[in-house]
């Protein structure tokens, strides 16, 4: 049974798609980094009775007596199955359940909470409560992973809440099976958020560090992947990724020998970012990166997945010699740009600031970030508006 | 014998690269098409004795005696083998009557003229004189096929003057066979120019219209192909041709899994612009092209040749739909893009009008022009005075 008065910080990091985006629907190997920004989540055990979910990202503020938290038929026994491919009385019984939450995003994180408490719940007293609160240093919905990031603390927190896993599994000589085991549930999560994940971005997040992928061959870690500081740079233009997928598969259709071997090199780019971070020479490694990534971005705009915001961004930062990619869906989001290590940091700002003034976000961060971990909490400070208030140092520092 | 007083004015058209510059290096389809933009030459056969060579664009005026313009050896007897793999004091000889030339586009087009003069020249009367001026409405050096153009005008020019072909070649029954001459000697003239040409350049200002060309498989004229509305923009940004072309070829060595695809994709995008001239509608094919237009842009992009002067008329074009690639060797030079039937003249005209802001020059014509063709000159007034000073509209009613 769980000790009383558990207070845990919990966090995964996010995850960034160096190669392959698009070309991965089409079965083309892809290479997905974790980052330096993360999910974090404090966990607190409580007598309350209660369980509170706050997260102020997505504007959650719930809280529910335990006691009316029940549902008509055991969760743990659909487990199997998709977890949305469950009768439609019990779907009906948590959506009773989700408040005056509107927008999508807040149901779907709270929809994907509310089922994996009940699959992973066990008994407890009466007196038990507790409360969950998250802050993410990521960007909601702008292809780096918010989402699965979110979903691997969140199975995390009940897995360690109702004992499934130790809170010190990722020092656990059995760390590997616990990490499994957090895969596993944490894509349950991301299946109730986005239908049918390819399970790369939670795989990122919960084992840290880079791995390729290819649909139907699964995920392998990269060898002699080391850390490289990246400029993030979010162009804040919506965009839908399932219409930008259906317009490269249309685009494929219609010129199918023009748009094939495009993918193809894709691939090839995919394997020789694979093959480079073999290589003994960070500058040599450096280099080729800075080549795949500019190739990768012109093919992808090739694909017709960029969009003007986009090449503003490569714009800006090739008049500082930087190479930017973008990343994820494209279509908007995200771009990617590698900091060399020679580059300095006069000219990282400089570069930051002329993004910022075209009213981009930038995030200076790292890849291949630490995977999920837990660390118990002892000093009493550290609590929930201390979580809330933390900057990014802070947390990080605490979390890992 | 030439009849005297002979006035004729010779007009080629320049050329366009519409798919697969670069990839052509490495043996893929190319499609190149001829363009409204022409050159212009008066000749004037006269009786001072004397040969006049008139190129303003280049800044050339040269008169000499015809009676001093002779060889130690008669080039004819050399013509099969490369213009320049003449013995050193013929070329000696040939550089003495140069005068003060130094520029290189200068000396390449005097030496063009002498050697076609001494290869094509046939016995005249002491009295028998000639002078020639050219006008180009194309840019120099812009890839537009300004060279390839005057090689034309000059070798039919010589043709014309020493009896080889009648000046109605154009409207003869023998039209194919005169072409093919006229083809044989513009060759040479780019040879002097050029080094090694591949040829295609003056195939396309020769015959006109539009050919596929492959490396070692020479020319094929595009079936059912029709013309099209196109908008030129000069960046003016200067460049090397053979550094790009090498710098392409360095990329390939390098990441050839990566950069073979791509040019695998270019040589279809030129097969499909092929197939798409032989559609029966209008406007399906102005809607490939524009994807292949948009497509080829991108993977040249990804081969390193785009410029940032380029990436500036494609955002500026795009913002009014209009698709738009570089023609040519890349790094700066020329862009071209398709203006559909659909456009109409306000959206060209601000197009044009925020290009010309930029510091760029835009050239509205068409795809497509007629190949060399020549006109016997009866009004006196048509003079070269006239050929100087009058506008593109009023040439090409007199040339075609």
């Amino acid at each position: 049974m769980a000790q009383s008065g558990k207070r845990v910080l919990i966090s995964a990091p996010g995850k960034v798609i160096l190669f392959g985006e698009h070309a991965v629907v089409h079965k083309k190997l892809a290479v997905a980094a974790s980052l330096g920004l993360r999910t974090y989540l404090h966990l607190e055990e409580n007598e309350t009775g209660q369980c509170r979910l706050h997260l102020p990202d997505v504007d959650i503020d719930l809280t529910w007596l335990l006691s009316d938290l029940s549902l008509s038929i055991d969760l743990k026994t659909l487990e199997t199955g998709h977890p949305m491919d469950i009768p439609e009385e019990i779907k009906q019984q948590l959506e009773n359940w989700m408040g005056v939450t509107t927008r999508e995003a807040q149901r779907q994180a709270v929809l994907a909470f509310l089922y994996l408490f009940f699959v992973l719940k066990t008994d407890k007293p009466t007196s038990f409560g507790f409360s969950i609160n998250t802050r993410s240093t990521l960007p909601v919905g702008a292809g780096l992973g918010s989402s699965a990031s979110f979903a691997t603390c969140i199975a995390t927190a009940l897995l360690v809440l109702f004992n499934h896993i130790p809170t010190g599994f990722a020092q656990s000589e059995k760390k590997d099976s616990y990490l499994d085991t957090i895969n596993r549930y944490a894509y349950k999560a991301e299946q109730v958020i986005h239908g049918n994940p390819s399970g790369l971005d939670n795989s990122v997040c919960v084992f840290g560090g880079a791995l390729s992928f290819r649909r139907g061959e699964g995920f392998v870690p990269l060898e002699g992947f080391q850390s490289l500081q990246l400029l993030l740079t979010n162009t804040k233009v919506p965009r839908s990724t399932s219409a930008l997928v259906a317009g490269v598969t249309a685009k494929k259709e219609k010129y199918p020998n023009v748009i094939d071997p495009i993918l193809d090199s894709i691939d090839k780019i995919s394997l020789r970012c694979c093959e480079a971070f073999k290589s003994d020479s960070k500058a040599d490694l450096a280099q080729e990166l800075e080549d795949l990534v500019d190739i990768n971005h012109c093919l992808l705009h090739a694909l017709g997945v960029s969009h003007s915001s986009l090449e503003k961004v490569r714009t800006i930062t090739g008049e500082y010699g930087v190479k930017t990619k973008l990343t994820g869906a494209g279509g908007g989001g995200c771009a990617l740009s590698i900091i060399r290590d020679d580059v300095n940091v006069e000219t990282t700002n400089s570069v930051a600031q002329k993004l910022a003034g075209e009213g981009f976000d930038c995030y200076r961060t790292s890849l291949g970030g630490t995977g999920v971990n837990a660390v118990i909490l002892i000093d009493d400070s550290l609590d929930q508006a201390w979580l809330i208030n933390a900057d990014r140092e802070t947390l990080e520092a605490h979390a890992i």
